[in-house]
């Protein structure tokens, strides 16, 4: 048996501004263990038996980011090959796995068990998971699309329900035939459901073996199936050193209807099942539910950060950076970014989207970027913008280099801090040594490039009339960013 | 009539914490309209007939940054010769007043009328105050000390009260003797002051002849006049033009014994007079006092900055360089700076101040000093701080300097990003302008200086195994400060 874990990545997670944002979106955010949700959900694939490849579906701004996330984490699972699907704008999870299903289908057989999981969710009982999984490919491969069921504990508004037909178990272990899926139910029908026993939350995870899938679409959504088998046939795929990705190309793409797996295939097909789980799985809706996974001391406040507090009770502070002071208030979400503070009632904490919503119509960048922007090479964080001037801290990672680029408007003084550059700067190459420092006139072709072994910190300032980051003319990048 | 507006300019402003700081307090808040309560405590005597002098007390650390605010708004009085006394701690309002009035008697004779005004209250309706004034000079000359009532319109808890001998008209056109003063009473007692029209509130400004308060304090404390004035006989005196500074000796001043003028002389002498006044007095003693200054939006919100709000009410939210979000919340305070944030129930805004005695107590910078820091030159904030590195954004008044200095541990790159910088760089001097940087070694005495007209605007990368501030040897400094 082959079982290629299957993660899509991508989603705003506007329930979670301002930590999440467009450009750092839910997968990426940071529980206080220091791993990100997304590297949670890889090592939680990676660490199962039989697992040929890990199948990641995102996009190319996310890619990066998404290979610096699993690169930290793949010597806990040991390597594994990473295959990435990149698709150019979002079209719903129904395109997504129908790509997925063909590259398995195409790389491993048809029979090739895929296991789709959620980039964004946390699931607290690793065995219980592995055992559902175990269950979930049985039924997989006697032709089954199977769905994970978690055994809700309460009456639930905020998921999709899944009704089983308990009378007619599967197999031995556990397994049953999927009468329905329920849309998000009323406070009334969700009570109803959770006093009945037969239904289960959708947890949006699936298994099945990609030639099922396949067969399925053919039947229940053929245009998806082909548009996207179109798709591909005009798609790039390049090969590196563990991995592999295929580049979604963006015309044909544009053609492939938008849909969900769960309208396009799960809810028509008759040939579903579900396995029932208890596995701590949590979707980590809104700030209430991270929260609610750090300690609370004897107030009932639960602390990430530094804080002077005066009778406060029953509130969720994170702050990595600033000291967070509060006086007489309780049930309170208090989340503080470098460019943005949110505050927001606990009970209220779903309706944060709307301010995510706003922002993104009035085309704020607080929705789209944090003050730190990742790179394929590295990261920069503006700490300062003046008239005419702008200051930078650049971390660019062991062995990466910048494009070889140059600037219209704008000269740049460059200051090491921490680590060696070598620096081109115009017709002269150069290293520059922890407190050096250059001076990039503007008009200069210039590159940057960490050739150690430490991640190299630079203090650039930059001085000009203009100082957008579109002045850029990229003449060689590594990265493939000189056809933009 | 000569009269000498007299500020006493010191205190933490404790409750109106994370804007107000020990090295910024209350005085030093600015308000919408861009002005200080200090600015406008001064432009308040400055404005009146028969100045003599704008008289006032404060400390060194506060020096600075008391004369740009004056420099400010200078222009809106027509100039004032500005006199400082210094001290070199606090110690109350008695030996603040007995220093201020030796000076007064000894500049300008014994007839001479001081105006004492608190540095941090807001006086709403000036033309009432010059009025209050008016009344108050003309019991002053008659040899009382005269304090300032304001007519309550709330039973207030939090002031206190001057009973008046309401059947004793003193003059024609207003002033009571005063019966006596009474401590912040309880509410029922405070309602009891209310309705009885016998009590006013004690706003702590008081109007006097030097030589009545000179007479009065060697009838009731006189041993705070002797040592204040053995204080006087060891002190320097400076005198520049516009200015001149009494700087009171640390080692004869500790001997002054600490002491309110309240408790020292008012409450023990039988010749004080109030003159009730309504002209819309604040003392500001709280963000809920501060925030009621802005004009509520439709949901009662008072907003100065950039916020994004969903169902919020009620709630006062000032933040100058962040956006801050807010879902479901009413009645809070929300006060973001650059280093610390608060958020504060409206009822509890008083008790801000435990914040404060918790930070001063665990020696926290953020009860002491913004990000932002002011010099007798200009400012520096620190934009970053990491490990062997810190960037300064420094700025230099026109033609001010810093001392010609060095340091044993850390290098200095210095960008000039607005203006021209004189450096003294080793053996060197040079200008440095906009868009050019220097390096000053570890070891290599240097100076930076601002020769030209407009504000030098100066990003400093410092570099050092130790880059604490009491890394310096000062060899030159126009502000006095080498023998530190």
């Amino acid at each position: 048996m082959k079982l290629i874990p299957t993660i899509l990545c991508g989603g705003a997670g506007s329930r979670l501004w301002p930590v999440s944002r467009e450009l750092h979106p839910k997968p990426f955010i940071r529980l206080a263990d220091g791993q990100s949700l997304l590297q949670k959900a890889w090592l939680r694939g990676a660490i199962l038996p039989d697992v040929a490849e890990m199948l990641t579906v995102t996009n190319r701004e996310l890619l990066f980011k998404t290979e610096d996330e699993y690169r930290a984490v793949s010597v806990i699972s040991g390597n594994r090959t990473n295959h990435f699907i990149l698709e150019p704008f979002g079209r719903n999870t129904a395109p997504a796995i129908a790509a997925a299903a063909l590259h398995v289908a195409e790389s491993y057989g048809e029979d090739a068990c895929m296991l789709v999981l959620a980039a964004d969710h946390l699931i607290a009982d690793q065995p219980a998971f592995a055992h559902a999984v175990k269950q979930a490919t049985q039924l997989a491969l006697q032709g089954k699309l199977v769905t994970f069921g978690i055994k809700p504990d309460a009456p639930e508004t905020g998921y999709g329900y899944i009704e089983a037909d308990i009378d007619s178990h599967l197999t031995k272990t556990g397994g049953y035939p999927v009468l329905r899926f329920v849309e998000k139910p009323t406070l009334e029908k969700a009570e109803e459901y959770l006093a009945s026993g037969r239904y289960l939350w959708n947890s949006g995870m699936f298994c099945f073996q990609a030639g099922s899938m396949l067969r399925e679409m053919e039947q229940h959504c053929p245009s998806i199936l082909e548009a996207t088998r179109a798709c591909i046939a005009q798609s790039r795929i390049a090969e590196g050193k563990g991995f592999s990705q295929l580049d979604l190309d963006a015309a044909t793409f544009e053609l492939v209807p938008d849909d969900s797996i769960d309208y396009a295939v799960m809810e028509k097909s008759s040939n579903v099942a579900v396995v029932p789980c208890c596995i701590g799985w949590s979707d980590i809706g809104s700030w209430t539910a991270l929260g609610d996974l750090a300690a609370p001391d004897a107030q009932g406040n639960r602390i990430e950060g530094e804080v002077i507090l005066h009778d406060v009770s029953n509130c969720y502070i994170q702050s990595k950076q600033r000291i967070v002071g509060a006086v007489g208030v309780k049930d309170l979400v208090i989340i503080d970014t470098p460019d943005a503070v949110l505050i927001a009632d606990r009970s209220r904490a779903q309706d944060v989207k709307y301010l995510y919503s706003r922002l993104k119509a009035d085309g704020h960048e607080a929705h789209r970027l944090h003050s730190t922007v990742h790179r394929p090479w590295g990261t920069y964080t503006v700490l300062e913008s003046g008239t005419h001037f702008k200051i930078k801290r650049i971390e660019v990672k062991p062995g990466a280099s910048l494009s070889l680029q140059m600037h219209h408007h704008r000269s740049e003084h460059w200051i090491v801090v921490s680590g060696m550059a070598r620096v081109v700067n115009g017709e002269h190459e150069l290293f520059v040594n922890t407190n050096e420092s250059t001076y990039i006139p503007a008009g200069h072709k210039h590159r940057l490039e960490n050739p150690g072994l430490l991640t190299l910190v630079m203090i650039e300032v930059q001085s000009g009339e203009y100082l957008g980051e579109d002045d850029i003319v990229r003449f060689e990048d590594i990265y493939g960013r000189t056809q933009k």
